[in-house]
């Protein structure tokens, strides 16, 4: 079927079941849920049974939601119970009336299902599966669908520009006077790395123009919006974004308060609950939100240690190919820089605990770690050179000038300033250190049970929790020294999260004398 | 994290999370849904947020749910609202008290994410995987990951074998002193395939066991279930079944009733939404029912056509063999026809349409539809002689011998007295007819569009609906010719059922003169 005839049929169907709508209060997060009465005359004659999929339409909008039945006389015969995602994408006040029906089928699922049988995604079938997708047409069990195909199905090339093409122009698109616009990302799963702030500060004070769109945590204890969000306001929307870069020369805010590439907001999600994160899903990710920002330069960071999300240097050399000949495509100038992704860098894992980090160095105290200065100098120098502002070769050296002589912290206060107003991150109420068992030297960090911890502790909802780490690798360490502290908002989570370091072996490895 | 270490972290943080259940009578179908109020003391403190899978664990039962959230005062502090499936697996009355934690991890999505980058899946694999399912641990993203990945990375026989084990081994087993215990089972796809109630009554008639068990419409207008349901009560449970087989020889009821591979229903539903049907699970599926129903001896039939569900003489193939393989690993014997899938059987489409063709045919009415009747007949003969009740290339006479003379329609009648009484097929109160545009020669009939209709027309829950066909192909017809009647219980859904037929072309192709 057509979407015209689905189209023509809805609109048939759809004439005589009026609902009035009542706000529940219900956060389902993203999915869309609409409560009706099992004995509601519009479930009767539509044939609606409970976990179907309807269309509800408003004076303003159109969407698709996940239909519960209730009984008895929670609600009347003629009332929709909506949750906050309906009611918000709806647009709609209490009491007004909205209508019902079938919504027209999915033509895109047709693609998903090919692609699980091994067919190509061609432009238009990513387009239209992205489109679905982002008008909330696609269910978990689709998207989990598409999600799992991808990985079970990589995508070639071709895919992965389509993909990225199709994810970029689903959302805003942001265009700048300046050039060249630089940007830059490291592709997750090492907890505490933390540059974005710094890089930013250093290349804006040397006169880059670098609009930063940051996520927040995905499947780790803090994204960079989050660790930012305990610094200054980050749910900045375009124009005020604006402002800010124009005084600053850079920003840090949220991305998913400027809506640059939707698609990619609902697709995480989906991923972090299976946890799959494939190839192909990973650069259109990266790269569709780097292309909608305008952005025309960027250095991508890939971290690579087995317990980081890219685990050797083979799959690191894939990801480069793959990243650099998309970016290629969209006329993206790229430098990929492949780090040691072996430990957690800097001491804090979660939100305030990183922006911590993030002050001591942009401040240059004494004690401020030198691993994550020193990453955030190398990156910032790539794009100095990357973007015209530093000849070959001198960028790094540059980039340290701008931080230790004080430029780079003044450039960060503006950029805060702008943003809302600087501010302090908030501390733990409740921590408890973790001792070694034995002395000897650190031979291992597992980076992924470590931002469990802290993700148990409560980041990163709670803002001050987190783990502070007191040892890197090579480290010598005595039994009973602490080799990291759990930080919690609440006595709960912080019990809940030494539950899992007691039943979870070693997360620190000591190699004894 | 293992098992074990879960358990303990479980126990250690569900101590003080006690909360007072109510029942919402929200009706959310297999989905376990749990409302709590946001600012309630346990999401605080274990850091829950919507959408969130959490163990919820009464005096008699622990489960996983989905968490929403709620604000206001719909719900006290310290109660968890449950849905109906949540409720029920819960077993417990209002005011009860129920503890939350954290669920621990599901170690099988390991399992799954393995199969999506292409390692095999053993047994001990297989088990877990299943094991979960049954009881309630994967949400729709996790069941429709698992899907995919074994559609895009189809199981070779081992991986069937051991997935019809694992399915076969999560529910009842069921034993019958008789030997041969017989079955048969048709691969869906064909609208109107009823033959199920007609072999029963032929083999019971002669003296074989047939315990069968039935499904509900799956993507079907009606399953067999929903036809013999008109006809007579199918929810029977295992004593009320046996006392029916001990009776009358054989039965035709519901299988959910009877929990034969329960697992089997799960992935069902979330098959249907993705529409994805793999060879594995098909063979999983079919096979695992067989084996727990303690059948001895199996006729299975795949109808072919290019709108059925298996569409090529090459695919029917490439199934027969797998069916055929698995099935002898259990000590199963099997005989399998391919028959002509090419358009609908009989003349109803729907529970009600299709159970009138079903008396016709019993009756030997001298109206009844002699596709459906030779159908039943072949396939009656063949269980014959694989049950030893007829000699090799005797056996289709046989059956038809025992329909002719009435002792097939005496025994269905038996049946379904002992099933709890027989009764009359609804008829439906709103029919259209669809006429043919132009005269000539039939030459096609779209089996998936046709259902289509019959289930927009409120098939398979209402059961009167549905489509009854007056052509098949090679019949003559004139312009205006009435080619098939839509039934529908509700003035709503037969428009929107002739919508469907307006938009989506030549369902029954006519070739002009």
């Amino acid at each position: 079927m057509t979407g015209k005839h689905g189209e023509e049929m809805a609109a048939l169907s759809m004439a005589d079941h009026e609902l009035h709508v009542r706000r529940l209060g219900l956060d389902t997060q993203h999915e869309a849920v609409v409560l009706m009465r099992d004995d509601c005359p519009v479930c009767r004659s539509e044939g609606f049974t409970a976990h179907a999929r309807i269309r509800l339409t408003s004076a303003r909008h159109s969407i698709i939601a996940t239909l519960y039945q209730v009984s008895g006389t929670f609600l009347g015969h003629n009332e929709a119970g909506l949750s906050e995602a309906a009611w918000r994408r709806l647009g709609v006040a209490d009491g007004e009336t909205i209508s019902v029906s079938h919504p027209r089928p999915i033509g895109s699922l047709s693609k998903v299902r090919g692609k699980v049988y091994g067919e190509r995604l061609d432009t238009s079938a990513l387009t239209e599966i992205v489109t679905d997708i982002v008008g909330g047409r696609y269910s978990d069990i689709h998207l989990s669908s598409f999600i799992t195909a991808c990985s079970a199905r990589p995508l070639d090339l071709d895919e992965m520009i389509a993909l990225t093409g199709a994810m970029t122009n689903a959302g805003d698109r942001l265009s700048w006077d300046a050039w060249p616009v630089v940007d830059k990302h490291s592709v997750g799963g090492l907890p505490g790395n933390r540059t974005t702030p710094i890089v930013v500060a250093i290349v804006a004070a040397r006169g880059l123009t670098m609009p930063k769109t940051s996520s927040r945590a995905i499947t780790s204890p803090a994204g960079t919006a989050d660790a930012m969000e305990t610094l200054a306001p980050v749910n900045l929307d375009i124009p005020a974004m604006r402002r800010v870069v124009e005084h600053a020369g850079g920003c840090i805010v949220w991305g998913g308060a400027v809506h640059l590439s939707p698609a990619d907001d609902t697709l995480i999600r989906v991923e972090r609950a299976l946890d799959l994160d494939s190839e192909g899903q990973l650069v259109a990710s990266v790269l569709s939100k780097k292309i909608a920002a305008g952005s025309t330069h960027v250095v991508l960071d890939l971290p690579v240690g087995p317990t980081a999300k890219v685990r050797s240097d083979e799959a690191a050399a894939v990801l480069s190919e793959s990243l650099t000949a998309v970016a290629e495509a969209f006329g993206l100038k790229t430098r990929i820089l492949i780090s040691d992704g072996r430990q957690p860098v800097g001491r804090g894992i979660g939100p305030a605990l990183e922006a911590r980090d993030v002050l001591a160095v942009l401040q240059t105290l004494p004690d401020a770690p030198a691993d994550l200065r020193d990453r955030a100098v190398t990156l910032a120098g790539a794009l100095l050179e990357l973007g015209g502002a530093a000849d070959e070769g001198e960028g790094r050296a540059e980039a340290m000038a701008t931080l230790r002589d004080g430029r780079a912290w003044a450039t960060f206060q503006r950029i805060c300033e702008a943003q809302g107003g600087m501010r302090e991150p908030p501390r733990s109420f409740h921590r408890r250190p973790v001792p070694a068992r034995g002395s000897g030297i650190v031979t291992g960090i597992d980076n992924r049970r470590l931002a469990q911890v802290a993700k148990l502790a409560g980041a990163p909802d709670d803002k001050a929790a987190g783990v502070e780490l007191h040892v890197h690798l090579d480290t010598r360490v005595e039994a009973g020294e602490p080799l990291y502290t759990v930080h919690a908002e609440t006595p709960g989570e912080l019990d809940y999260s030494l539950a899992y370091v007691a039943t979870n072996g070693d997360i620190v490895e000591i190699s004894g004398d």
